[in-house]
């Protein structure tokens, strides 16, 4: 099969592998309907995590060919959107929400699903079907609901969006995007969202934003401060993984508020002091998106959201190189990969 | 009157001061029952925080002996108890149950309330008057609630402690062990005090704790671990606010869990990755002691709890100096102060 492997930071080739076989009894294999590239993967790609001619991506949507002998509810032929954590769902801490620390958790970074087909381990726990083939404008919606829609969700309720709360949100990539959605329909009351790129922002409106602010880091937090009578924001969701980032969304965030953070941290280290004297709460990490899956399914399968817009650019998986290039470059928020 | 003075570290000394007077016309003054020092009195007689002839004290009970103009609710001769921060009780902030952080917070520190009188601000939404003139034995248990209950009981919450919940005491001080009595009053399941003083272990156990670990650092983490099936507590209570035990507690709680600190930070620098791949929800500062005072007195006043028992040396105010040097050389978990 053809997938996509980073050589080197900067260096992403799509080649022929070993087409994936069942391994484990609980094993699935699908077949993907489309695949895309994160922001996390820009990380390696930039050279701040460490790459070595590695398979990528761990986001997914396809069709089952094939079930190991354990797996009891998924079904070949079924359509299924997973998590980009495989997880088992009965553990303790599957069955307390948090299946992207599942005991027996596997990262599908590890199997990487920017490719023909992906071997889905703990696929009971793992997969959701949906209640039938989708339409083909579903897929892209689909596809964000594995992670870039789950992780903005989990960050928005972590920040504990809801009804008369005011939303800030930092970071305008896809993942601050779909907090953005998120946000809204969790029925909050006012979304700004910090961003300086026009096309960004417009996506923001569309999504539910009702106000942008275009300053970053102390400016940005004093501009917050004057829209919320000078006490911040309520929730605060951070999409970023810095330390300026996660400054700017602690400092944005009243007393008492809540702060939701999914950007992948690097190099941050939290002030204990201030986060003392701050008196926020702080939830964060790799988003459970496996909790939210079946809701976030019927929302798509319903057309009440339409997270597949957050893709502005959809390439063959051959031209994958293109697609890192572009997102590195920001000509692109979210791409999206053909089979 | 009579007052505490800290010079420099290590140096305390009871010293003539001038009467408080009304200074706003919101301000009332106490004649105080009782006072008492505090674990975080420790930090600047240890040199950890800045101390230049410093009136000392933030805790207090007593009785109202004059109001300003502005006073409506609060009357002379009131038994009162107040939190550590005076605050208005009606800001957006105070109204969400952070009165630590009123925007027109004062902090009784300030004030210094060792001593026979003390001004405190904001009189009608800083204090709490008791049903009546309290029995003397319950003046420790009230003194209690103004800071190390409300601080423990505050921490219990943050950490989210309940039925089926079990939760993990780092700190084994007096706030501590309020937080041992407060995991009891909220029915957790289990309470695991992390102690390695014998007095200390049997004050956790008549509080409420179910068990004690008295390994520290990864090895604490490692045996919190083996007691909960390798997840780590639900819960997470941090007493300290070192570096060493910020870490403690994150690392025994597990993915999804909670963690509630009041440790007055101290060189803390949380590391971001760790904090992010953790998964848990950190939440602490300054206690809003004030949200809770209601409760607390009530339960204190039917007796139902029993925190004044914290108090293991009582001395009278004039000899201060002593009851520090007894905290500093961990002779007495908590001191109280009689004028």
């Amino acid at each position: 099969m053809r997938a996509v492997i980073m050589h080197a930071p900067g260096d992403v080739r799509v080649e022929e592998r070993e087409n994936p076989t069942i391994v484990e009894p609980t094993d699935a294999i699908i077949r993907l309907s489309a695949s895309c590239i994160c922001g996390s993967d820009l990380w390696p790609y930039r050279g701040a995590d460490r790459v070595d001619h590695t398979p990528m991506g761990h986001e997914y949507v396809g069709v089952v060919t094939e079930v190991g002998d354990a797996v009891k509810t998924i079904k070949v032929g079924d359509f299924v959107v997973g998590s980009f954590f495989a997880s088992d769902n009965t553990c303790d801490i599957c069955r307390a929400g948090y299946q992207s620390r599942c005991v027996h958790a596997v990262p599908m970074g590890s199997v990487g699903t920017q490719a023909e087909f992906a071997r889905i381990p703990l696929a009971d726990g793992t997969l959701v079907a949906t209640p039938g083939q989708p339409d083909p404008d579903l897929i892209p919606s689909l596809l964000a609901a594995s992670d870039v829609l789950g992780t903005g969700w989990f960050a928005a309720v972590a920040a504990e969006a809801g009804p008369g709360k005011t939303v800030v949100v930092v970071g305008d990539g896809a993942v601050g995007l779909m907090g953005v959605l998120a946000a809204r329909e969790l029925g909050a009351e006012r979304i700004i969202a910090m961003s300086r790129h026009a096309d960004r922002q417009a996506l923001a409106r569309e999504f539910g934003a009702t106000d942008i602010v275009e300053e970053r880091g102390d400016a940005g937090v004093a501009r917050i401060k004057e829209l919320t009578g000078g006490l911040g924001a309520h929730s605060v969701i951070e999409a970023v993984g810095t330390q300026e980032s996660m400054m700017q969304a602690t400092r944005a965030t009243r007393p008492g508020g809540h702060v939701g953070y999914v950007g992948v941290s690097h190099d941050v280290a939290l002030p204990g002091r201030e986060m003392f004297f701050a008196l926020v709460h702080l939830h964060g990490g790799p988003a459970p998106v496996r909790r939210f899956l079946p809701d976030l399914i019927a929302r798509i399968w319903d057309r009440s959201i339409d997270p597949g817009r957050v893709f502005d650019l959809t390439l063959p998986l051959e031209d994958a190189a293109e697609g890192y290039r572009a997102m590195d470059e920001r000509r692109a928020t979210k791409v999206l990969l053909t089979p």
